[in-house]
């Protein structure tokens, strides 16, 4: 008897990183290094512990948030957002509309509904080389191709966008683009993050093959990790080499002329503030908004009123923006640790790209060397207790380039200090053996 | 220029109650008996603020509760699950396994990634009639057809079912059947439960048909509203024409024999506890467990951890026990006011269907007249200010019948008992211009 299974169902591969958590659980004395947690020392407990109790010391605040609530989120949360990304913005004046909010289960959420308001099996999307894996699972779950564009530093390279277009232009697969996903802030895995001039320079390029294409190309901006920027760098021992990329953050694509009906917005809570709560969101042009949202509706109509009051108070008596702050200085001060363990330890034919915020550093072996999940290098780090991604798992499936297997991951964000350094001094070791 | 919205995106339909939403927040006198809301007044508050204060007290409970877990959820939650499952079942000797458990947002988001893993577009599932209808929301989507099978007040005919059966087989389309869909206890929206000899003989006429089908056909039960069955009966003015249907209600079809590879149980700790704590449950036979576990991979790798780690202190210390048993008499009690308005308001040649549990009664009027969206009952009814939901919304889209438009869903979760009493009042005379 055949299995009833869908496509989908058949299809669906397991998540790349899960046999690397199992190995992680088989050696309690493993440091892992790939694990995207985030910190749990500064996690918000007493923070959360007050809000908590306002809004349920009364029938009249608590009923609401036990209560179902709307498929598009709060409509107080939904202001609270519009509000937050315009200073985030630098009080653009380009007022963000609480209308085209939507608050869902975390970022996660949006991505995938996104990818199934847009995209026919068989339908392209760009993504960065290389980009956030469980975008690449999305994709890879619901048959989609993904073509892999360059990343630089700071941020796509054009050239090979404006190429990769034309390419696909000639092979007539154009009208299969729907869109370009950028993870655009302290990006996951590089570190790297793309300046506006780019993202500009981005969206002008789609909008250019559009007309070819048939139909709207849009730019995803992910932004999960925006406010993840480590304040000033003054206090940290950076090279003279490294970008001086300071606290404020580049405004989002949505901020660019034209960029109103073509920009998908997507953004979270979870990281900033707890990762076990899991809230996000996402600002969506028409025809998308609409789309996304019935989508929501049959999803879950609508993400835990509880956890969406409680960000909602968050948010309005600042305990938000005081969560951020230590955050962020919490995280540079762990990449700072990070940092100087490379210094010592690491081979100096290693690249680094040290980033400016969120949790991961990005570490390149020479190009013939390879870190993958193959390799003796990997292999014997696990020998000696210490984990990271191999970066050839944050690369799309795209047959016209070779993945590399150079590359590995390596995240401050959950580990501690103590940890770190032992962990980079161990993998050191590992890789003076082989590089 | 064409919409890039893929085929998904550009079908899927506002969901058929949205209107109806929005309809009565533009009579603010309105009363609603057609949301599904549950009852504010219940909501465990106080309960919900002292467990919070227990996680979050220290940080040896509360970094956990505020972090990321694991895709398939909380462990200690699984096993509590599990556990609680076989208590509703009566301590049946059958051991539910914790690993066959995954921790949902929502049972809808269960039911969302079962039809995802199991259906390709142009799939075929077997539901009541009527039923759920966020459930047929999800196959419009999705492009699934959907087939009706009659319903009694015992559960499903199984006469019907065997004759729809039988019928696709000669059409040679039980080979796109992939599932039968059970609201089994205090089904949404008729109140009914399905007997155990019923769902019993629901899964092997199934069986029966498994081998010309070429794949297994599952039973999807689910069992939303399972644990909001009335206390007792002596208590309430039920007419001696109603069966006796006492508190405990009949077993899960995970029970029955050959059940472990063919049933998938859809549960929730939503309705029961508070709806704004959106945390269902689902447990699947292999290899569905599987898919579905990687589907929520990219939907959102599990579930807010911090709504799990309330949910499990609630179970773990009986909160959730005491919160069921006060939910459980409030609703009898609200129930039991309908109860008395229809007998006083209603035409006598309406006929009721009195749920012994959840949170609706099912009216049935004249077979010709029409209560549906568009007729003069329904418009007349929003006049007077008092909303039902239309029957008509909870057929599937069937060609081989015409969906019955003579019913109405009446709902006694979110409105008082003042409202339950009005609201019948001004319905009953509407109706008794019509009918």
């Amino acid at each position: 008897m055949k299995t009833a299974l869908s496509d989908l169902g058949q299809r669906t591969a397991p998540p790349p990183i899960s046999w690397l958590m199992k190995a992680a659980l088989a050696r309690p004395k493993l440091i892992s290094l790939a694990v995207g947690f985030t910190d749990n020392a500064t996690l918000p407990v007493e923070a959360s512990r007050r809000l908590l109790n306002q809004i349920l010391h009364s029938a009249k605040t608590g009923q609401p948030a036990l209560q179902y609530g709307t498929t598009a989120g709060e409509e107080t949360l939904r202001q609270l957002t519009a509000t937050h990304l315009q200073k985030l913005d630098g009080g653009h004046d380009r007022a963000y509309s609480p209308e085209r909010v939507i608050i869902t289960g975390g970022s996660q959420q949006l991505l995938y509904m996104t990818m199934e308001a847009l995209c026919d099996e068989g339908d392209l999307v760009l993504v960065e080389d290389p980009t956030y894996f469980v975008f690449l699972s999305i994709l890879q779950s619901r048959g989609l191709r993904a073509r892999g564009v360059r990343l630089e530093r700071d941020g796509l390279d054009l050239a090979h966008l404006e190429k990769v277009l034309t390419q696909l232009q000639k092979s007539g697969e154009l009208r299969r683009v729907k869109a370009l996903y950028l993870v655009t802030y302290f990006q996951n895995p590089t570190g790297a993050t793309t300046t506006l001039a780019k993202k500009c320079a981005a969206l002008a390029l789609l909008k250019r093959f559009e007309r070819a294409a048939g139909h709207p190309i849009y730019l995803l901006e992910d932004a999960a990790y925006r406010e993840l920027a480590f304040p000033g760098r003054a206090d940290l021992p950076v090279s003279q080499a490294e970008p001086p990329l300071g606290p404020t953050t580049p405004p989002t694509a949505l901020t660019m002329p034209g960029a109103r009906d073509r920009v998908i917005y997507a953004g979270t809570y979870s990281k900033p503030f707890a990762t076990g709560v899991r809230v996000g969101f996402g600002i969506l042009p028409e025809p998308l908004f609409t789309a996304v949202l019935r989508i929501k509706g049959n999803h879950d109509f609508g993400t835990a009123n509880l956890l969406q009051h409680l960000l909602a108070r968050a948010l309005a008596d600042e305990t938000y923006d005081r969560q951020v702050v230590k955050a962020r200085h919490n995280y540079a001060r762990k990449a700072c640790v990070m940092k100087s363990a490379l210094v010592k330890y690491f081979p100096a034919s290693v690249e680094i790209w040290e980033a400016a915020g969120g949790l991961y550093f990005w570490a390149r072996l020479p190009k013939k060397i390879s870190a993958g999940v193959n390799s003796k290098i990997f292999q014997t780090a696990l020998k000696h207790d210490v984990l990271y991604v191999p970066g050839e798992l944050c690369y799309a499936d795209d047959a016209t380039r070779r993945k590399p297997a150079n590359e590995m991951r390596l995240s401050f964000g959950n580990a501690s200090t103590a940890d770190i350094r032992e962990g980079i001094r161990r993998l050191g070791a590992v890789l003076r053996k082989f590089v």
